[in-house]
């Protein structure tokens, strides 16, 4: 049981020097919760990256195996949350009891599977280029090298997963794996969750004899500019809008020291609907897209905000299908008072604009949101207007008739880089419309087939980025394995003796994994 | 033999749509070459950029073996560029014969290495998570991941390295290996090294079959501030100053879409010279020290431009050594006017500093550049004056003496970020002093034991990249295989039947590449 104190957490300690005081709310009620949350000081934004730095040099000196034990104990400390901490997460965030227990498993399972890539030692990028003495005309000297943590992290969580990309969430996971330590900042829309998940966090870094600092929260609104700007911090990890993410990378870029940015932040996620399939499975594809556009209250970044198809009477019945699906969805409770301001917004700019119909749904009203259906004129996506590109974040999608295929073409070619595209097709549709694989890859980080965009697979192949604005930074994913490397950094060791070389690089290959030997990848010992 | 146009390269045409003339200098006379170089236009600019991007479909579908053998043939004709070309070379650098044709050996071996690893597959970063239908209580996908080209990229050559860090330079090279367009901007000190060079690799691409476009080059000044805001490059390779390398990273975070820069600046190259050592071979390390700091004039991004060693009588009798043998290195012709006037002003601010005496070196005066050796105090690093830390190019370097094996790590931390460290010991020594391998890991890309740093390898295992200033980005390298990584993205494929995944993803695996298959590395073929 935890005892919520509200007081930041600043090198294994817990710091409570400000006056300023905020407060968590209940999301389904308004009601503001008791426990006062103790905004960072400048001062306490200093300790807290100081004392991330201050914990670099040992943390990142474990071994892979000890940074992996870490993750697994979080992990464990993470399953053991139960029923109390769920019922503050939902009360913070009006998502429900079971979306909670999944998420927390799927939190808990992110940690493990980065102790599996840290004990498979392919995050090291081992290369060895053996000296060659005898070359004429000069002698090639030994050359060894790998990859280690770039520095402490600052990382932003998400208000839309209070756990999966928070507090213990995939870029504070792939961060601690690359032996990075962490400030968090904690999100102002769970704070109580935060702090739920940072004792959780603390309690297996005490508990596996972690460096004090290795993990660092700080609450409050505008210490997030301090911490950026902080020349200890050597990258920030970020998830969510737009406009918040591109002003830290404004700033990261204006640093002495300009510093990566990695903002997950906004995508409208297409979805290329088909004629063969929809003349195989109009009704189906209805139903199923809708649902996936108010799943979770549609508060997913790979929420499917545009569809597109080729003018038809078999789409025009597909839109009349799909408005009936969206019409019979209920209004749902968003994560905060905020969302659910920007989502009105949305719509009102939505049903401001001449090129935009309204399509389906209940007029927006009261405090939850009501689903919607928008259908604009392919003209906005050729001509670039912006309405379009802006991601709605909630439960409504806009449809696009495209007058041919080289119009869809056109179409896409309009749109700014997302998270995800999808294809709803038969294998006639994808031989027809084959141009479109290679167009969305220049476009998208994920390209599905025959599937909905929301739901994220954690796993080694999974890519949650894409060009911007869909991330500052196309070379990243904030989900699965490769998000280590966004904190990775090479150095190479020349004509260093065995004995002074770090383990993954020694001729015995003690860790036992794959190398680059000579420009052949083999798990090979060397004299 | 080829004919100096003095015309921008633009989507496989010759364009000279501009007034202004830019002329090319002999570096030894100063006497101005007569060929006109016409600086780009705005507008062709504009159009070189999207002959890039014109050509980047294209280019990118090509097979990685196509891409490898357009990388061959560039390296034949780089080969094939006899005595005329050399003596061009030389005129405009004042390099010696003997270095231009070993650095044009480098740059057709770095063309061919790249070869190489197109055909070795790795860069590909191919992953598969199979599909799990059964798993509970949600199926898993098939998902699979590989890397394609960011799209068209800029590239700024450097003038210390006319051939290899140049036209057809390592930036050049790891773009088109990545599948990467470039436009290529001349460097203004070696232009007729650059037509010459640049009609080479057009032969090759027109030899085999490259999309018009997929190399472009545009010459004069100020043409740099269009090509790096233009929408269509994606990124940007740059070998300069640090006020250049800066200003251009300053650009491209501006942009309405941010862009990496993949800037290499300012390295001083610390050699820490240790007490076992002195002992056993001071007039050796100071006559091979001395070498390196010359070599080349030590227009070298590796020249040692400090030199660190513990208070001793060993230590004043190797300065005294040192200082010798600077005295006995004769002055050498600099790459261009500019470069003079650059070392001059930097010689003169160390002269003007109060903390720093002038110990060895004829004073400097005439065309040439005169090898010096200063002494700096320790307080200088201890409390980060910026005058050690700015690079001077050209045959000097500062020796600073610590008090101790504890102030040696306090002025270690000192430092900003290098491109290389040196130690300078034997194991005695390395056992003694054995904290600093980890500190240098945190300042530096490479650390070589025993070795100068002036020379880089061109492998996979080489790191010529580094923190802050060194690199804009520590986690890129500029020289070695590595260096393809910078301008890669991962794309998901998920639910996508076989017949439509790319070959690098296919079940049968037709590349024959190693790849991560549900956690393991593996040349394996799929069901």
């Amino acid at each position: 049981m935890t005892q919520i104190l509200g007081h930041n957490y600043i090198g294994g300690q817990r710091s409570a020097e400000g006056s300023v005081i905020v407060k968590s709310v209940d999301a389904s009620t308004g009601e503001t919760l008791v426990h006062d949350f103790h905004q960072a000081t400048l001062g306490e934004v200093d300790r807290a990256a100081r004392a991330a730095a201050s914990a670099y040099p040992a943390f990142r000196a474990l071994s892979a195996e000890r940074r992996a034990e870490f993750l697994e104990a979080i992990a464990d400390e993470l399953d053991a949350l139960g029923d109390e901490f769920v019922a503050i997460v939902c009360r913070e965030t009006a998502l429900p009891a079971g979306r909670i227990q999944g998420e927390r498993g799927r939190t808990s399972g992110q940690m493990r599977l980065f102790a599996k890539v840290l004990r498979r030692g392919d995050f090291y990028g081992a290369r060895i280029d053996q000296a060659l003495p005898d070359r004429a005309p000069l002698p090639r000297p030994d050359l060894r090298q790998y990859r280690i943590g770039l520095g402490p992290v600052a990382v932003f969580g998400a208000s839309n997963f209070p756990l999966a990309f928070s507090t213990a969430g995939g870029d504070t996971a792939s961060a601690l794996a690359a032996g990075c330590p962490v400030v968090f900042k904690a999100h102002s829309g769970h704070m109580a969750t935060a702090e739920w998940v940072a004792d959780a966090l603390i309690r297996a870094a005490e508990r596996t004899g972690m460096p004090a600092g290795v993990f660092n929260m700080i609450y409050g609104s505008g210490v997030g500019e301090a911490l950026v700007k902080h020349p200890a911090i050597q990258a920030v990890g970020f998830t969510g809008s737009l406009q918040g993410g591109r002003a830290l990378c404004d700033m990261a870029a204006a640093r002495p020291q300009p510093i990566p940015v990695f903002a997950e932040m906004s995508s409208i996620n297409p979805v290329i609907v088909l004629p063969q399939a929809l003349a195989a499975r109009s009704a189906t594809i209805a139903r199923e897209l809708a649902a996936s556009v108010v799943q979770g209250c549609g508060q997913f970044c790979t929420n499917p905000g545009l569809v597109i198809g080729v003018r038809s009477a078999a789409f025009s019945a597909f839109i009349e299908q799909l408005a009936g699906q969206i019409n019979e969805q209920s209004a749902q409770t968003m994560l905060n008072a905020g969302t659910l301001r920007s989502y009105v917004k949305g719509l009102d700019k939505l049903l401001a604009h001449k090129g935009i119909e309204h399509v389906a749904g209940t007029a927006q009203q009261g405090n939850q949101a009501q689903p919607q259906l928008f259908k604009a004129d392919v003209s906005l996506l050729l001509e670039g207007d912006e309405v379009l590109q802006e991601e709605v974040f909630g439960p409504t999608t806009v449809v696009i008739e495209v007058a041919d295929q080289a119009q869809l073409s056109a179409a896409i070619h309009g749109l700014h880089g997302q998270l995800t595209a999808t294809l709803i097709g038969e294998m006639a549709d994808f031989e027809q419309f084959s141009e479109l694989t290679p167009l969305l890859e220049q476009k998208v980080g994920r390209i599905l087939l025959n599937g909905y965009p929301t739901g994220v697979e954690v796993c080694d192949s999974m890519v949650h980025g894409g060009p911007y604005p869909a991330t500052s930074d196309a070379r990243g994913t904030s989900v699965g394995t490769l998000a280590i490397d966004r904190f990775l950094r090479p150095v190479c060791f020349q004509n260093y003796p065995d004995s002074l070389l770090p383990d993954a690089l020694k001729n015995a290959n003690p860790l036992g994994i794959q190398r680059l030997i000579d420009g052949q990848i083999s798990d090979r010992t060397l004299g």
